[in-house]
């Protein structure tokens, strides 16, 4: 295998929260979610290739930190990413998150990026991806319940993978749905506030909820659903915090990342050991049955998965040539001979005292 | 709690390899390890206040990619690490690392810095800390076997805490002991080059190997040691990578880190389950016994773990005010309503098409 001289390797291409927003903004909200929704999809389908473990999760009383990683063949990835749910009110994120993809021939660093922005993108796209594969046919009208960071990115993506125009939104707080509608009908979305999650989920083929509580909520309840929806319930994604009602999740057929994580932070926590589900990478192969009919409920338990944001990370650093948006970082001790750290370091020094 | 402004916190202080080396030159690379070895010290006190893992390991073919997270009440921090022994012969290094340091409170990380040569100054001032609990009485002579990257970091260290001057170096590699050689000459050292391990250990009250082979080496057997001498084992420390026969692993008293890690990792994945050792941790409280007499043999199976990563990433915040090594770092989005990240994104973009 050819390598790079190494001292072009000790610079770590970084992209910052300005250079995400800028290829964000080049690329265009739903294009750069559609064409991440094809690297998700790849990888999906390569899924047996991936070296997976459940994400690395340290608990405190206010929230999570938690590391996720996952290689191939080729590439190491890992995200940092924090859930602090009562950040918001000192003006502080809920969320935030950075990640490294790395060779895994020489476990050099490549690549360095935000990934505040680019997790709210990944998760979309990995919703709107399976929503391609588990909403109803010709599903046009979604509820939007939880009208936080991620809700215009479900939106946008949800129009790009699966053609949905029609939006009601809910939140129990007025102001998040006023910031969402504010937002979406700039994007030209035909969007409906509703004063109920029960409102917002009539006539809905597609129903998401993405709520930030930390603690077992119940924002669907089991007479709210009909027959034939797709449930994307992005929220409950740690111990102890869930979305739906129990007999919801008996009654939908359940569709999950990664069991071993969606088993402790999924809505799965609430069923018991033998409570069936399909993977989804099977589905993507064809190797499992997806939506089977259109009366099914079909429920995507979306907790997010460490290969979900490696193939975010081989995305940005697929765009970041093209759009010149990485800058150089010094981040990689780059001695003339590796074996001389000592020497690198002492050339930066004033001459040693004998 | 006071929290500083979200926009200031949006920035994270980074630490170059420039900047480390800057900072390590500025304070003295002695006086850095010792300083840091307190650092060390005070978190190894405190031992059960951390949420403590094993390291979260990728293996391939070529070599390793791990994260070592730990955290206390206040601060989580972790750090990304490879080893790739045959990286050296492409003249990248075998072993290069950065780290985070966050707020517990929020999830935000408030440092990122090379670990590098980080790593190297942590690994030898931890080395330099046991012995100053394990070394013989009035030891001042020391072995280093292999004279690679960690060499020279560790021979300061043992001068800094243990008032080691005297230096047998050996490695299969004279190029190695050449290096090494000039660099501990300059610095003062009273240094020997030896033409075999045997001869190295001669007349040495401390044997430290620090070879870097995959596998399973004999760097010591077990007439090579005699009685009274404290063994600083650095390099057995991955699954099947050992330096000593296991002959002198049984005759010596054996201390650990964090026994979960060291149990896969060092020395004692060659020993049956039962194998007697003690924590250094409980050493250093006071509430074990470190050397019991002048005859005992002291074995150090270091392997590396979290808490010494976290101390040094500690050390380094302490220091980047008064030395001004940090630059900020554009890696945390910092929306004007945290719930509104598409918004933040919106207005960086050119109006949206209706």
């Amino acid at each position: 295998m050819h390598r790079p001289d190494p001292s072009a390797l000790a610079y770590v291409p970084f992209v910052s929260v300005d250079a995400m927003m800028r290829l964000v903004a080049q690329v265009g909200p739903e294009q750069f979610m559609a064409e991440l929704a094809g690297f998700i999809e790849d990888d999906f389908r390569r899924w047996p290739e991936f070296d997976k473990t459940p994400r690395i999760a340290s608990h405190s009383q206010d929230g999570v930190i938690e590391l996720m990683p996952t290689a191939d063949a080729e590439s190491y990835g890992f995200k940092y990413v924090n859930g602090h749910p009562k950040n918001t009110k000192d003006g502080f994120q809920t969320v935030t998150a950075f990640g490294v993809l790395s060779s895994v021939a020489t476990g050099y660093p490549a690549l360095l990026t935000e990934m505040t922005l680019l997790t709210a993108l990944r998760t979309a796209a990995t919703s709107a991806l399976v929503g391609k594969y588990l909403a109803p046919k010709d599903a046009s009208v979604m509820a939007l319940i939880g009208n936080g960071a991620q809700c215009e990115f479900q939106a946008l993506a949800f129009r790009a993978l699966c053609g949905i125009n029609t939006l009601r939104l809910y939140d129990i707080d007025p102001k998040a749905t006023e910031k969402a509608m504010r937002n979406l009908s700039a994007r030209g979305f035909d969007v409906t506030a509703c004063d109920s999650a029960q409102a917002a989920v009539e006539g809905a083929h597609v129903i998401t909820t993405c709520t930030a509580d930390k603690k077992n909520a119940t924002i669907l309840t089991d007479n709210m659903v009909g027959a034939g929806v797709h449930i994307n319930a992005i929220g409950g994604d740690c111990p102890g915090k869930t979305e739906l009602h129990p007999d919801i999740v008996r009654r939908a057929d359940m569709f999950v990342e990664y069991p071993e994580q969606t088993r402790v932070e999924g809505e799965l926590q609430q069923m018991p050991l033998d409570h069936p589900y399909t993977e989804l990478w099977k589905v993507m192969r064809g190797e499992a049955t997806g939506r089977r009919d259109a009366r099914q409920i079909t429920l995507f338990d979306s907790v997010g998965f460490a290969i979900e944001d490696f193939s975010a990370l081989r995305y940005v650093k697929a765009k970041i040539e093209a759009y010149r948006v990485a800058q150089p970082l010094d981040m990689l001790a780059d001695p003339d001979d590796p074996r001389d750290l000592f020497g690198m370091l002492e050339r930066s020094m004033a001459p040693a005292a004998a």
